[in-house]
């Protein structure tokens, strides 16, 4: 089965000493003028990116969302961008976010397209059906599952923070990953950079498990209280993760050295806490 | 804007006498043998079951997962079977089984998906990231908007059950469609044919709201208790779902007509139910 997930992302840690994952999240409108009347557009503008940056980053996210907004052809340059970093640059792992989850007969049916036909190593699920939903998932020993736990949006407690037994919901879905979903330690959870106390409620009840952490950059999250709540002992245990802050930091013909520059600014910062 | 996926649904219903719904869900292994094999085998599939029951039906149920198994060759051949139906029977509402659920910058990727690329008139969501995370879609007033509730699966109960002053997530989530999400009225439920007390629980709670129950056929719903406590007042408001008994009903040549007497078999039972 190769190299686990986790095993290839701590890998890839040490070796670009970097926590920070790029979400290739591309839209047409945003792309830079001389890219967006190419043809396969959202491929190039990746492979400039993932070219500009593979030396300092943990992990790729591309989140299908924006790939399927153009339907088969997004698909295809989704697959393009993939089969790329899985041949040109191996050691770095890839993220699917996709945040699928159906009943489980069907959870086979997104298994197949993140693992088999796009080759990532690993997903992000929604948690709301139960973990016996996710076991075609699950079973995959050497893939990564990142369930959302608390995620990064503003009104993200309208469910997650419903108190149960006097604990949120939230909390409540880390404890069923934690102890009864991670039965074969392939489970990571997804928790928002705009909550870092609730972060640090997480990290208290695992030392080990890797957290996803969107909601930098753009969306506001503090990277210092991040940080500060969500490293474990080691100081790592953390895939922080940036999209349109590093992506679109430039829109002109040198949009990915300004890629790599604000990557490097904010893994700066990052690695400034990690010792 | 044209005629909303409520009222299109409705007309759907009275002109086929029926609250049957096919989820179009193929599998290249279960497909018959002289399919199987075919250019876009899928689309051919589906092709020759919409034109068997077209007549019998108020809706189809694509899901996404099915054709994503299959890459970028497999949502073209999605679009093609939600084009035919749009082109070629466009009184009937075809409803996109996707389980999607982002934060709103990337759901208005998945929106486009849906709603301008495959141009369904509805959706299946989750509901984790809370109401206003899905005002994308909460914004196409035109179109269906179907929040999971409670789902068919046997171990749903996880967290769907799980107690906050005294009631089930479940119907937290109902309560909030009902009242919040709900303002443009263009939302429905998903609620299991495997819990028919949740289902009338629910019914208590909304006499108007359109509810999409899957779980009858293969997943052992009962279809009796199912419209007995969910048929509103009107003897409407579901949307009954089958897939894998009535698409592979037969696996030779006759498969089209098969499934056509297993949808008519089951819609019979239902409108014993309505009169």
């Amino acid at each position: 089965m190769g190299v686990t997930f986790l095993k290839k992302l701590d890998q890839a840690v040490t070796q670009n000493n970097s926590l920070l994952c790029i979400g290739l999240d591309p839209v047409i409108d945003k792309l830079p003028p001389h890219i967006k009347n190419l043809h396969k557009p959202f491929f190039k503008f990746n492979k400039a990116l993932i070219d500009a940056t593979q030396d300092i980053v943990c992990a790729y996210k591309p989140n299908s969302a924006f790939y399927e907004a153009r339907g088969a052809e997004g698909i295809a340059e989704l697959k393009e961008t993939c089969d790329y970093i899985h041949d040109r640059y191996p050691e770095i792992p890839v993220i699917l976010d996709a945040k699928r989850g159906d009943i489980g007969s069907t959870n086979e049916g997104y298994a197949i397209y993140a693992f088999d036909y796009l080759r990532v190593g690993a997903i992000t699920l929604h948690p709301y059906l139960g973990g016996a939903s996710l076991t075609p998932f699950l079973d995959r020993v050497d893939r990564g599952l990142i369930i959302l736990c608390k995620t990064s949006n503003p009104d993200s407690d309208e469910l997650q923070s419903l108190l149960h037994n006097g604990k949120p919901l939230y909390e409540h879905v880390a404890r069923q990953v934690i102890r009864n979903w991670n039965k074969k330690n392939n489970c990571l959870m997804v928790i928002g950079a705009t909550y870092p106390e609730d972060l640090a409620n997480i990290r208290g009840m695992t030392d080990e498990m890797v957290f996803l952490i969107p909601g930098i950059g753009r969306q506001g999250g503090d990277l210092g209280k991040t940080l500060t709540a969500g490293l474990n002992t080691k100081k790592r245990g953390l895939i922080i993760s940036a999209s349109r802050s590093v992506i679109f930091a430039g829109a002109g013909r040198d949009f990915a050295d300004r890629a790599r520059r604000e990557a490097m600014r904010l893994n700066d910062i990052i690695n400034r806490y990690r010792t």
